[in-house]
């Protein structure tokens, strides 16, 4: 067997710890973070530094072994998880984690692959700087290029494709590209960091990640409106975007996920009246600032019949208010009191802000007539939410249902203009629905790209584009 | 010839009006705003619709005839201007200059290639939005992806890849692309959006643009600063980029800038002080969110060493102080009163911020110790300047000297870790700087794209990318 060959030559080339292909760490690399069928690769590589990245691809792609990169392992559409079909070499950069140079008057800072964006928010705070995308606790910032991901700070600071400035790339042949320097703006010629950020590792292997910072707001607060229909919530995040008041964040949930946060917290807080509601943080450089804004959201939301406005009268209770939003997560889980251990997953469709309440309104109205349990949670500026749907991956009919619900809503999103994959990406999970939101016409000029950057198709194959 | 049997087989495809082999409009192509040698097109084609560049690419893809789009020939690298080895369809698109749709709640335009922003700008006033890039006043917004221009705004809205959501594209076999549909962030496979921003035509021909609109602020206010030295102007755009304060736009002109707008002015107006000067637009939704940026902006202005700190206290005395910054570009031309048609030559170099106030600074003393007559524009915020050389094309030592000065200035940016074409794009005017730039590995990559894109090299040859 030719990825047999490729091993043993790897472990002349590396050091004996660095290659593996037995035991735990084949069983880690095996799953993600989603609930995906796992397939264990042949092997598992720890890169310690681009020069194993070189080596390890150049001797990949001489014996066409497929080899997929990852890092954090947080990919929820199964992203890093080998085809059943294909002997793969999982290359883990999760050991390539250093910040390499911190450039602070520039607001950029040069990273490798493996680190996280919850260890790095720990070195920028300090400097009072911090990089905005935030998604899962155990993403590293190679995989969030890697899928494009971006969470609740997208809608002011834009996505990874907008925060990136540039990166260094290893080829399928080992040729490392740098695609950019490191100037905010610049034309020089194709826009290559942009192609490999969303490749997923279909057309190379992340080795160094430069990133845009943003200075912390001098002063932040979080209020929360709640309405009686998830339409007038809609058209409180509408009307607030198209007055373009400028934000931090603007989080949805609905009366669903309230009331599993509130049997999640249980009898000991009060309870949140269970209906739509949006939680804003509001950032600015003074008080003065902060409560012009207040006025601002406060008015919108009473004008869309907003049943309660409260804002924090200080950060304790700021907080307080937020944490709302980061128990939204595992709360779900309480939906399924009858299962032992409930999974969750994830839908991730994204529309035109002008489609959010009737998107929102549609997809709750679908649940419902197939009896599914889901919270919503919407990244609502950007017209961006997700289904939480709470299953029980034993039940084969359960999943069934599930599964056509997942198309359902990506058909519905993409008949509204918009995307089935708003910031998880394509991995296997969306590989049958990227025609059908792109057309044949776009499909095929991505697969003309990815043959003439991997011509022996070895980069992590069968995902973004379906194997033919 | 092969060009002949084309173009005789457009003539039965397209009516007789809209090919063109002799007169006017074939000098007219010949040229761009900025001077670069001109070279004639064989044949002129009108577009009148995205049919018609189907057609023409067809035609011209079967022939192997090169093809080079065009809309308000405002390049400033000569991206549209055919090279003089290679018998040449420009393709005019100006007239397909319609706006197709305005999505006003989802802050977003549809147009086609040849709507001018400025026409643009008039559309999008009365619903109180608007789109940042703001480049020549001739420049199309298919020219305008084409070189991924930017302007004013850049630094606080993006260039054109933070501008644009999605593309109709004609590929050189005649096939349409749409690169991506209408929500505000997806993560669906490769971002062919961005790849095409700013190739220059060397890909294919978009046909129609969706562009991501901003609402207009409810308040603006100009506020100016004078700075004895470009460092300390340098130091004071520093330290306003670090803190955070989101300002509309913040320009610079140096010195020399100044002396040239206070010639053009005559001595009707009271002179400016001749010294490195800041204009800020500020924006926000009162008068105190203004009023708070003022005071940030102006204290950071005197602790830099501002000899003067002046805010608008109305709009006329607002739209007065930004004049200054709109009559810059002629202006130059006055300080050469020696030459009768003197002509000027622009820079175009981005640098991280922190090299800013050097980079002027060197670039100053670089055209005195070569004698060279320039003023310098700064969109301060991104590092990114332009000198604008004032010359003389007919003498030749002078052209010579000035080509060796915009070399060395790039190269300057360059191991600055800048880059040598901030907004104007490659063209054939930086071609030779691309390598040095990029590095021949990125440069390999951009080439191995092209080539699968466009395997016959029919669109526009020799611009990005030298021909071999």
């Amino acid at each position: 067997m030719s990825i047999d060959q490729c091993i043993a030559q790897l472990r002349t080339l590396l050091l004996p710890p660095q290659v593996v292909t037995a035991g735990p760490e084949i069983v880690r690399l095996s799953k993600s973070l989603s609930y995906h069928t796992p397939h264990e690769p042949r092997c598992v590589v720890f890169a310690e530094s681009e020069a194993d990245i070189v080596a390890v691809l150049k001797c990949a792609n001489s014996h066409k072994v497929p080899v997929i990169p990852v890092a954090g392992r947080s990919s929820i559409e199964g992203a890093t998880i080998p085809l059943a079909s294909v002997p793969t070499i999982s290359l883990d950069v999760s050991r390539m984690d250093r910040v390499v140079a911190l450039h602070e008057d520039d607001l950029d800072v040069v990273v490798q692959p493996g680190v996280g964006w919850m260890e790095l928010e720990e070195v920028l705070k300090p400097v009072g700087l911090f990089f905005p995308p935030d998604p899962g606790a155990a993403a590293c910032v190679g995989g969030m290029c890697g899928t494009n991901c971006s969470g609740t700070f997208a809608w002011r600071y834009g996505t990874m494709k907008d925060n990136v400035i540039s990166l260094r790339v290893v080829l399928p042949d080992g040729t490392v590209v740098r695609t950019r320097r490191r100037p905010k703006k610049s034309s020089a010629g194709y826009d290559l960091t942009r192609l490999f950020i969303g490749s997923e590792g279909t057309m190379g292997i992340i080795s160094e990640i430069t990133l845009r910072l943003r200075p912390i707001p001098k002063l932040t607060c979080v209020a929360l409106a709640c309405f009686a229909s998830i339409e007038d919530a809609g058209a409180a995040v509408q009307h607030i975007v198209k007055e373009g008041i400028d934000l931090q964040r603007m989080e949805l949930m609905d009366s669903h996920a309230i009331h599993s946060i509130n049997l999640s917290r249980g009898i000991s807080t009060a309870p949140l009246a269970e209906q739509s509601t949006l939680l804003f943080e509001l950032a600015g450089p003074s008080p003065t600032s902060l409560a012009e804004q207040l006025t601002s959201v406060q008015r919108i939301c009473k004008s869309s019949h907003a049943t309660l406005f409260r804002s924090a009268s200080d950060a304790a209770e700021s907080t307080h208010l937020w944490a709302i939003r980061k128990t939204a997560y595992f709360a779900a889980k309480r939906l399924r009191p009858d299962l032992p251990s409930p999974e969750i997953l994830t839908t991730d469709v994204a529309v035109p802000i002008s489609r959010l309440a009737e998107a929102l309104s549609r997809t709750r109205a679908d649940l419902a007539s197939h009896s599914l349990k889901a919270t919503i949670l919407a990244h609502a500026g950007d017209g961006n939410f997700h289904c939480l749907l709470v299953v029980d991956p034993a039940n084969v009919a359960e999943m069934k249902a599930v599964s056509a619900f997942r198309d359902r809503n990506a058909h519905m999103a993409i008949d509204m203009d918009g995307t089935c994959t708003g910031e998880h990406g394509v991995g296997t999970g969306k590989v049958h629905l990227l025609e059908r939101e792109v057309g044949p016409e776009a499909l095929g000029l991505m697969r003309t790209i990815k043959a003439a950057v991997d011509p022996n198709g070895i980069m992590n194959p069968g995902k973004v584009l379906a194997r033919l």
